[in-house]
């Protein structure tokens, strides 16, 4: 499994996604889920991914490969596409097309490949955008209503999100509500593992902010991972019913 | 769906369900999920089901045909069968069955019913045991290591299970620990839904110390649910990254 979530915030966009892939559960590897496209200046897109890793490897493969292209055309490359909405209809219809080729190649087996994206990104000049891309290519947007997608194992990590995530959550708290439904997630589901990428995409700052790997023994994350047990302990101590 | 949790503790057992059956989204009703047999003084057996309504219902109409008829033998009836672990076996059998014959009444349609169940009870002379019975019939059981089991939309609600449950934990404390636990599912997916049924069985009590209906409108629940809320959102405030 996998847990990848992103929000859209007033200041910026905060990304994160876990690392951990597996064939079955003796089967355990290491892949990185977060990816990033940046014109400096002028684009900055980041795609998080779910799934199987035959199909992303391949939809993240055609989709670099169209951007490093000399001869790319703005019907081709993300980074040409006149807008964010076209860039999901893009990485949506490159998905769709992969897991129906992986799909078929698998159906004499019974078996099936699906994948899900999260694409988030702002043009010069346009508004930052997030959107989930789902198995078939089609796609929602994240709104002010609801400020945060999820991909792959997203239930143990939403009730704290839907608790403290507004779009006007500052950008340091928005790192910390990700990493905290992260740590959630890793504490229930061994599917869901470390290490982590962390993004963070200011507004109309048009590059990646910051970009961090928290690895497994990050005293950091272990810091403020006992923090918020003890929180929860002490808050759920107090209270009378 | 359906939220049933069970905890096996030293000092008892606490269970907790909700009531929200639906048949797609838009027939939404309310069913008793929760379900006690008792022999005050030998025996007391609590029931909390999950999955396809026509399922259950026929399973526990089965279940306490046999323990209201006259000619109940230990082979036939729960409440005369000679341990706890004859009792699961005798659950999952029915519940087998039951899902057998309605699965094969659905196959026409290509569709299908599944059901789970927690069984928790304790007999005369016996240990109290707490189990979680499969569609298939087949089941697992509590121990000191893993002291609580759930059913039906599990996710949202283990965290909290997760970091403050183990088998010293009080009656008490149980009781809070399942009803935050069952605030977050009610929070994250509407299709767990109040009100709720709490039932405490107290070691050795050989019945059934408590039950408590908790209605929609409950302002213990309420008052409980917010004071969460605002332990989360204090303990979120105060954890540095």
């Amino acid at each position: 499994m996998t847990y990848c979530v992103g929000l859209l915030l007033r200041d910026g966009m905060v990304l994160l996604s876990d690392t951990r892939t597996n064939a079955g559960l003796d089967n355990i590897s290491t892949y990185r889920k977060m990816f990033t496209f940046e014109d400096p200046g002028e684009r900055v897109i980041a795609i998080m991914t779910a799934g199987s890793l035959s199909v992303t490897q391949t939809t993240m493969a055609r989709l670099r490969e169209a951007v490093e292209d000399p001869e790319s055309t703005p019907e081709t490359s993300i980074l040409k596409a006149p807008t964010l909405l076209k860039v999901a209809e893009m990485v949506g219809s490159t998905l769709a097309q992969v897991r129906a080729d992986v799909d078929e190649k698998l159906s004499a087996m019974n078996q099936g490949a699906s994948a899900s994206m999260i694409v988030a990104g702002q043009r010069k000049g346009g508004a930052m955008r997030l959107f989930l891309i789902y198995p078939e290519g089609n796609f929602i947007e994240a709104t002010e209503d609801t400020p945060f997608l999820q991909i792959g194992e997203h239930k143990y990590g939403k009730p704290i999100l839907d608790r403290v995530v507004k779009p006007t959550t500052s950008l340091a708290d928005a790192k910390k509500a990700v990493l905290l439904s992260m740590d959630s997630t890793l504490r229930s589901n061994l599917s869901v593992g470390m290490p982590l990428d962390l993004a963070v995409i200011e507004r109309d700052a048009l590059r990646v902010s910051q970009t961090r790997r928290i690895e497994a023994g990050d005293e950091q994350f272990r810091a403020m991972s006992e923090a918020w047990s003890k929180a929860l302990r002490d808050g759920f101590a107090q209270i009378n019913i």
